[in-house]
C-alpha cells in the first residue's frame, strides 16, 4: 500500500486566505446586492508598467520567430536578469552580490516554501508570531512541526511580537537553526531597523543559525534607517538567505517572478562536521526540480531596472503608499489604534475592545462591506488585530475608509 | 549549527545534461572553429505557433490595462485552461477527467520532482533502467535513495529494460509503493501499448502501489495501439497520477507550462489505515508552496486547444517527426542498430562494438561534430547506447546524419 506523508495531516485547518474567501463568498450569496470592497488579500490592482508590457510583448514576438526563439533557459535564471538584479538592487545600495549568488524563480512563495529542503529535517525552526503562514506550513509538511498543541506546533519556536515592543521579536531562548524574519513585515507592517538586524546577524553568527530574510515588501520602505537588504549588515552573507519578489514591487502577482540570494559564504554543516556550500545545495535543488522561470517573464522583470521602468513602478507604488496613508489616517480618526503603512502596504489595526479578530471581520463585512484579514489567522499574538491592505484603487480605498468610519461611529 | 539535508550529498556526480554541456564546451574551447550540431539535449528549435503568440501578446496587453489586469490566479490554474485540457486531451479520447483533477504548473519537471512530497518518506520507489534522472534524484534528495552502491541507490528498485524485451520493464519482484513509467519513453523512444499498461494498472491495484505516468511525449504517438493517457486503461484512476507537458508538444521549453492529473479516486493510506485523497494532499501542497503559473503563459497554453492552434502545432511536430525518420534511416544505412523515433522524438542508438557510451560520445563529437547524450547517463542498462533527438532543424539534422555516416565509414 502507498502511504501518504502524514505530516500533511498535522496541518491545521484551511489556508487563511482560503477561509477569508469562503466567508466572503458565503456573505455575498446571502447578500447578492452587497457592494463589497476588499482590503483583505494582499493582491495588487494597478496594471503592469508600460516598460514591462513593452518588454514582454517583444519577448513574445521573439519566441514566435525562428531566429530569436529560445528553448530551455538556465535553471538559475538568465544572466541578463541576474546582472540587472546585482546592479540595481544591491550594488546601488553599496552591497556586493555576485550574479551567481542570485537564483531567479517564479515567485517568493515557492522560494520561501522550498528553501527548507536543503536543511536537515530535524532542524529547529523559529518564526515570529504573528507570521506569514507559508513559513510554518512548509516546515510542518516537511516534518519539522510536530503536533498542534495550545495554538502552535510543538517543535516550532514561536517568537511573540507584542505591541509593547513595537511588534519586534526578542531573541529566542532555545537556539533554533532556521529563523524566519520578514521586514517590512507581513502582517504587522512594522520594520526591522539597522540596529535590530545587526543584533539578529550577531545572534545567528554566535549560534550558527541561518536567517531566512523575506524582503518581499522592500520597495515600500521610505525611512532612511531601514535596510532594504539584510546584506547591508556586515557579516550577513555568512548567515542569511534573502528572498525578493516582484509581486508587490511591480504588480507581478499574476506574472510570477521573484528571486533569492544564497551567498557563497553561507555554509551548512554535516553531522560529521564538514562544511557544505548552501549555494551549491540550492543550485542542485533547482537544477533537479525546477526548469527556470519563463523567458518572457524574465524580460519583463529586466525592464523594471531600466530608468523608464523604475519611474513607472515608483508612480504605481506612490498610489499604494497614498492609500496606506488614507487608511491609517481614517482609522485613527475613527478612534482606532493602528500601526504599519509607513514602510509597508499593510496596516495592522487593533480591533475595538471586546471583539475578536474574526468578530471584527464579520462586523466590517456586514456593517461596512469591507473584507479584511483577521490577525488571529497569522498566529495567537495576532488576536485582537486585523490586517488592512493598501492595494485597492484610490477611489475604493477612500470609500472603504468612509464606510469604516461610519460603521465604527455606530458602535461607540 | 545549521545542518544540511545530507541526502543531497548522496547524489552522484553532476546532472547528466550539465556534464554533456561541460564536455561540449571544453571541446569547443580547444576547437574554436568546429561546427557543432547538437542532437543531445531534448530542446526544441521551432518557434511558437502563431496562435500561441497571438494569445500571449493579447494577455500581456490585458495585464497593462486597469480594466483587464489580473493579479493572483488560482494555484491550481485558471478554469479556462483546466476545462480546455479536460475537453481537448481527455474527453476527445473518451476519458472522463474532471477539471478539478487537473493542476496546471510551470512544467512537468517540477511536477514529477515535487509529487513525491505527498508520499511517506519511507516509500519504496521503482524506476526503469535506463531512466530520466529527475525521478531518481528527487527521491534521493527526499531520503528514499540511500547509499550509491554498484551503480545504483540501495533503496531504489531498478527495473532493467533490455533490448531483448523491447526495452520494457518486467514487474518488480519486491513490491514498490511508487512506480515511475514514461511512455513514449525518455530515453529509449519506446512505448507501452494497451496490453502493457493494462498489466501495470492491474499490478498497481493488486499491490496498492501508485504509478507516476509521465506522458510528456504523448504528442509524438503515431500508432493506434498506444494509449495517449494511462486513464484510457480501466481502473487507472484508482492507481495513477499522470504528468503532461507543453514543452515538446508546443515548443514551451522556455515558456514553462505543464500539468498533472491527480484523480479524486486515488487514495493514499495512513499508517493507522485511514484513506486520504491524493488530490486533496496535492492541492494543499500547491496552495502552500506554489502560486500558480503565469496568466500570460496559461493563455498561450489555452490557444493550443483552438482549431488553428492544433493545426499549427501539428505542422511543427511533423518537422520533428520527419527529422526522427531521417535520423533513423541514416543510422541504419550506416550499419548501426537503433530503435525509437516512431512514437517519439528520441532515437536510441546502439554504439559500435567495443565502445562505451561516453567513448562514442567523444567519437561523434570529434569526428562528426555532433553532440549526443550517452546512454549510460540514464542508468547502467543505458551503457552501450546513445540518445539522439529529432529537435534540431531539418537542415542541420540532415547534415548531422551525413556527417555521422561518413565518420562511421572510417571505422568500418
Amino acid at each position: 500500500m502507498a502511504f501518504c506523508n502524514e505530516h500533511f495531516l498535522e496541518l491545521q485547518g484551511a489556508y487563511l486566505f482560503a477561509e477569508v474567501r469562503k466567508r466572503a463568498e458565503a456573505y455575498k450569496k446571502q447578500h447578492p446586492d452587497a457592494d463589497i470592497i476588499s482590503l483583505g488579500i494582499g493582491d495588487v490592482t494597478q496594471p503592469l508598467a508600460p516598460a514591462v508590457v513593452e518588454a514582454m510583448t517583444k519577448a513574445v514576438a521573439e519566441m514566435g520567430r525562428m531566429e530569436t526563439f529560445r528553448g530551455y533557459g538556465p535553471e538559475q535564471g538568465y544572466m541578463f536578469l541576474r546582472k540587472a538584479i546585482a546592479e540595481g538592487d544591491f550594488k546601488s545600495r553599496g552591497v556586493d552580490i555576485d550574479p551567481s549568488e542570485i537564483f531567479v524563480s517564479d515567485g517568493a512563495k515557492c522560494d520561501t516554501g522550498n528553501m527548507q529542503e536543503i536543511f536537515s529535517d530535524t532542524a529547529i525552526v523559529a518564526v515570529t508570531d504573528p507570521v506569514y503562514p507559508v513559513y510554518v506550513d512548509s516546515n510542518v509538511m516537511a516534518g519539522r512541526g510536530g503536533k498542534f498543541v495550545n495554538g502552535g506546533y510543538e517543535r516550532i519556536v514561536y517568537m511573540p511580537c507584542y505591541e509593547e515592543c513595537d511588534f519586534k521579536a526578542s531573541l529566542p531562548v532555545h537556539d533554533p537553526q532556521i529563523i524566519y524574519l520578514c521586514s517590512p513585515n507581513n502582517p504587522t507592517g512594522t520594520v526591522l531597523n539597522r540596529k535590530d538586524l545587526t543584533q539578529w546577524v550577531r545572534y545567528a553568527k554566535q549560534t550558527g543559525s541561518v536567517i531566512f530574510f523575506d524582503a518581499a515588501y522592500e520597495a515600500f520602505i521610505t525611512e532612511d534607517d531601514v535596510p532594504h537588504s539584510i546584506y547591508e549588515i556586515e557579516g550577513a552573507k555568512d548567515v542569511a538567505i534573502e528572498f525578493r519578489s516582484y509581486s508587490k514591487t511591480a504588480g507581478f502577482t499574476g506574472v510570477r517572478c521573484g528571486y533569492c540570494v544564497v551567498p557563497h559564504a553561507l555554509k551548512l554543516e554535516t553531522k560529521s562536521g564538514e562544511m557544505v556550500s548552501a549555494n551549491e545545495l540550492w543550485d542542485r535543488r533547482q537544477c533537479t526540480k525546477f526548469n527556470g522561470c519563463s523567458y518572457i517573464v524574465q524580460r519583463g522583470a529586466e525592464a523594471i531596472y531600466t530608468e523608464e521602468g523604475r519611474k513607472q513602478i515608483q508612480a504605481t507604488l506612490d498610489i499604494y503608499r497614498n492609500n496606506a496613508r488614507v487608511i491609517l489616517e481614517g482609522v485613527k480618526e475613527a478612534g482606532l489604534h493602528a500601526i504599519g503603512g509607513t514602510n509597508s502596504p499593510y496596516i495592522w489595526l487593533s480591533v475595538p475592545e471586546g471583539m475578536t479578530s474574526w468578530q471584527f471581520f464579520d462586523f466590517l463585512l456586514d456593517k461596512a462591506g469591507i473584507i479584511c484579514t483577521p490577525g488571529s489567522g497569522f498566529g495567537p499574538c495576532g488576536e485582537g488585530y486585523v490586517r488592512l491592505t493598501s492595494f485597492n484603487t484610490p477611489e475604493l480605498t477612500r470609500t472603504a475608509v468612509e464606510r469604516m468610519k461610519k460603521a465604527l461611529k455606530e458602535i461607540k
